[in-house]
């Protein structure tokens, strides 16, 4: 059941700030999407989820089901809930950003995830922002035995979904990727939802 | 030929501002020892060497001998000049600080790779500073095909060493990871070596 759900439109960011042990999914609702998504502490905004403590807090590269998400202060700040997706997500690859961009041939301003992270944290009154590694849901970069890494697109169905729960106060800020240089978003980039779950 | 010889201490931090273009070697003179090594850009330490960008740019966990260790603006900064070592380096944990000591079970103050880096950076002037995700030389962590990490001893012989070029005006900063707990420093820790080079 849902209380709330804030639709975010293709190549946009939503954030919302909520309360520690609030449930909420991610869903992507066309299917093939990425989702970058961040966490920051509400009360102190240099505190945020970390990819490489994660790591260090799992002993893996991205958590299981039931494993938590770490800030760079090491204290769990969302708890991986549930995956109804096919499970292929990355906390490996920078968010997209202007120089990203630049550099696959593109003139001119191009939406990114690390400006939409940007608009919505100022919404919030929070400028400038570190921009963390994000958490990239539905993400599908295999990685080798030779350490490459591959980028391939996502691999979500219609309604597939990720549910995380907050473990501290804190802003959850979505972005729906605008990548359509290369093959992640299916070179589609689509809408996401992100749905606050009745407690 | 090197112009200068910085030693740094088992469990210690050293740095030096160096001009674009400098090469410099980093050496285990015992053996066995993992090294945090960070780059700040000198005129703006909000750009510094990024992980997730550097995987992005290289499409590799970590790079090969000739690529680019790039920014969050996604600048080179160093390049894998040379490396006369097993070849076995990490990019995918942070470093080591007192949460990371008190969650392995240290009562009291423990050295750690981060307060060596804020420690140094603090000599510079600069204070607070991000903390970036280090380039973790020598450092073992396999990655197993269901995305485990494993933490394993340093593979170095002593007098072994890799080489780096600035490519920016920057901070490196070097430390001799005082992690005794677990395995990767054979729970020896011991001293490095920051050797420029003659241009």
């Amino acid at each position: 059941m849902s209380t709330s759900v804030t639709r975010v439109p293709a190549r946009e960011g939503r954030g919302l700030q909520l309360a520690a042990g609030t449930s909420f999914r991610v869903v992507d609702p066309e299917g093939g999407q990425v989702g970058d998504l961040f966490a920051f502490c509400a009360d102190d905004v240099t505190e945020y989820a970390s990819a490489e403590h994660t790591r260090v807090h799992n002993d893996r590269l991205f958590p299981r089901v039931g494993q938590p998400f770490v800030t760079n202060r090491r204290r769990p700040i969302l708890v991986f809930e549930a995956d109804d997706s096919p499970g292929v997500h990355d906390m490996l690859c920078a968010a997209c950003d202007p120089s990203r961009y630049a550099g696959l041939g593109v003139e001119g301003w191009h939406a990114s995830c690390q400006e939409n992270l940007q608009t919505v944290m100022a919404g919030f009154g929070h400028t400038p922002i570190e921009v963390p590694q994000p958490i990239n849901l539905f993400m599908n970069i295999p990685v080798g035995e030779d350490w490459a890494i591959g980028w391939e697109p996502a691999l979500t169905k219609p309604g597939d979904s990720v549910t995380m729960r907050t473990v501290l106060d804190c802003y959850v800020v979505l972005s729906a990727c605008p990548q359509d240089i290369i093959v992640i978003n299916n070179r589609q980039p689509g809408p996401l939802e992100l749905e606050v779950l009745a407690g």
